[in-house]
């Protein structure tokens, strides 16, 4: 597997663009369209909140055909909690789409980002769908990742290339993320495209798979979006022979489909809301994979961890607390925990101050790792956040004033 | 029921009092006593955190017996994730107190709050209770409220009076909170006691009843601490007839507990680490009463609502996502929000500028009331939360530094 530079690259018969036609009040980005020249295998994966927005709701339906060809993206409205005449616009943005590229609606996706319960902009949509098709490139990736920003400081993509049955395949991803947060509420947007050719339902059972490994690993707040949603098409341009289930070529896509999800995921916590650290948080010795990944979701998602985390504090009685509270079988008594390479606890208990410092030390840096061991089994999992900091207050307090 | 002024009361029975005695590296209080003249009846609530502090391990096996006179209760060390001994600690700072009112150890309970991992210094605490012993005094509650305080910036006392069994029983509660957080987590602590004659199974069902009402309604930031516990103690000094369960005296003693567990749940919040608002959360209209705290409990921890309520934002978006990942039985369509008397949303929909201005003045307030109407059965709940300020960040980045 290569990975490749993001500034300049190619996805073979894909184009895409990003543009401003003034769904957000600034100047920025607001319209990403990305257009495959044939009828690709598409997968999604959806918000678990019950509370969905109209990009979802249509798209879910959709996705059940495992067929699609274009996707039409928008920032500065999620059009969620909109009703009826929510749907029926992202019905209409699809229907838009379709029209440019005399294809069927069915085989167009849309997704949202932005505020909640505000209409959008139905003719500035038009206009901007119209606009973008006549700039689509195929080196239009970087316009498109910025076009779907809300308070994301940089944009984020991630590219790989393989060989595999036969030929040459190319994987990018564009992903935006930034609070599990922004505009009224998070909303992490992704969608990824290859040439590969593969059939819907093994690109559905390896985008589950991917997920589960990547942007389920990441937390920034806890909450999650109404407007949450990953798309992946796979549109056949390479030629490659077809992948056997669980074969050495099906193994090769799996691989570079997580390695696209995992940079993506983790771009998007170093870019979350007021973050000033990247921290893993790997749990080993959990009774199984699941229950270590409670524990480490429990003390990633603590705000009194974040806030130490922040504070370049090695407050460790915080995580063995928050360990306490997340349901799992645990005996404090034999957990050990480290920062980064310091043993700030073994046994349930502090060692001292000398490995307080060098824990300081490690807190210090801008990747933080903790390690919590706790000899109850072999159950392994890691997940990633950031801290909580002032900034992250400032965003999310005076958002919408 | 007479709401007593809480400057100056007395329990009969009861003496306390609150001292400096070095634990804390300030020259703020740190120790406090509470005295009953007789063997009294003693109940227990008990943090639900795995990793329990020496106390709670302590206290849990101890109130089985359902008889207590003395309470020890330090601020300034946790106690907590210290080992054999750390338990060794708690015991012989029981022991020292019993020593010198003469009576069994296992007749007296200990608590403790503070910096969790770090050992009792215990010349200070035999010396702290040797000088609050000869300071013992029937109106010494403020004085032991203030030294059972951490990041709190008042103490908070209740206390109330009624006639019961034929007598005029007191009731009065002291209480420390402050983040559901401090020391190194939270920590909520608070001390019951009435000279009512009432046995130990009958107290302890009121007292968890109680709990339910009250403390079970509130958060600040959704972390348990490892410290946290509750002990109710009935010494009979008033000399009531002994109420029957079930009877109009019994419920004469559950609005009596409740008042005082209530008064100091809400003082809790209010004095909240960084808290600008006190949020009152109510959801009607659910499937179920549980359904409607599961819906409320995870709005009220919902960092972004919390962010928002500080920044006075209507931003109902937060709250209608929020309730889409509580997991309740939920239709967004059907749901309406108000902020104050504002309907900002209405069968899920936004209800435009007018109702959002309205909403934004109630959001001025000190106090603020969010209505939630599911439209899905009688279910109801009632929580108290308050914000998330850049003092909450500040408090706890900063705590150990």
């Amino acid at each position: 597997m290569r990975i490749l530079d993001t500034k300049n690259f190619l996805v073979p018969g894909y184009k895409t663009w990003g543009i401003h036609c003034g769904i957000k009040k600034t100047d920025k980005k607001d319209l990403a369209l990305i257009y495959s020249d044939r009828e690709a295998s598409m997968a999604g994966v959806f918000t678990k909140n019950k509370v969905k927005a109209a990009s979802v709701t249509l798209d879910m339906a959709r996705v059940k055909s495992g067929k699609g060809q274009v996707i039409v993206a928008n920032s500065g409205c999620a059009n969620a909690c909109t009703g009826k005449q929510g749907l029926a616009d992202a019905k209409a943005t699809a229907e838009l789409a379709a029209a440019q590229f005399g294809i069927k609606p069915d085989l167009v996706y849309v997704a949202s980002t932005g505020v909640i319960g505000e209409l959008l902009p139905m003719p500035k949509v038009k206009t901007g769908i119209h606009t973008a098709t006549g700039l689509l490139s195929p080196n239009g990736w970087g316009a498109a990742a910025e076009a779907i920003m809300t308070t994301d400081i940089y944009p984020k993509l991630s590219v790989v290339q393989e060989e595999l049955g036969g030929k040459t395949v190319t994987f990018a991803g564009i992903a935006k993320g930034s609070g599990m947060i922004h505009p009224d509420m998070a909303t992490m947007l992704c969608f990824i495209v290859t040439d590969m050719l593969v059939s819907p339902p093994m690109l559905k059972k390896a985008l589950l798979a991917s997920t589960e490994k990547s942007f389920n690993n990441i937390t920034i707040d806890g909450d999650m979006s109404t407007n949450d949603l990953i798309l992946c098409m796979a549109n056949g341009a390479a030629g490659n022979k077809r992948p056997v289930a669980g074969g050495k070529d099906f193994k090769k896509f799996q691989a570079c489909l997580d390695a696209v999800t995992t940079s993506l995921a983790m771009q998007v916590v170093r870019d979350g809301e007021g973050a000033t650290k990247f921290v893993e948080i790997k749990v080993q010795g959990a009774k199984t994979p699941s229950e270590a990944k409670k524990a480490a979701m429990t003390v990633a998602k603590s705000s009194l961890v974040k806030t130490a985390l922040f504070g370049e504090d090695a407050n460790w009685g915080r995580i063995m607390a928050a360990l306490g509270c997340s349901g799992i079988d645990l005996d404090a008594g034999r957990t050990d925990i480290f920062i980064g390479k310091a043993k700030l606890v073994e046994n349930g208990l502090g060692q001292g101050k000398a490995a307080d410092r060098e824990a300081t030390q490690a807190l210090k840096q801008r990747d933080v790792q903790i390690t919590i061991e706790l000899h109850k089994g072999k159950g392994e999992a890691t997940v990633w956040t950031c801290d909580m900091s002032y900034e992250y207050i400032k965003i999310n307090a005076a958002y919408r004033s």
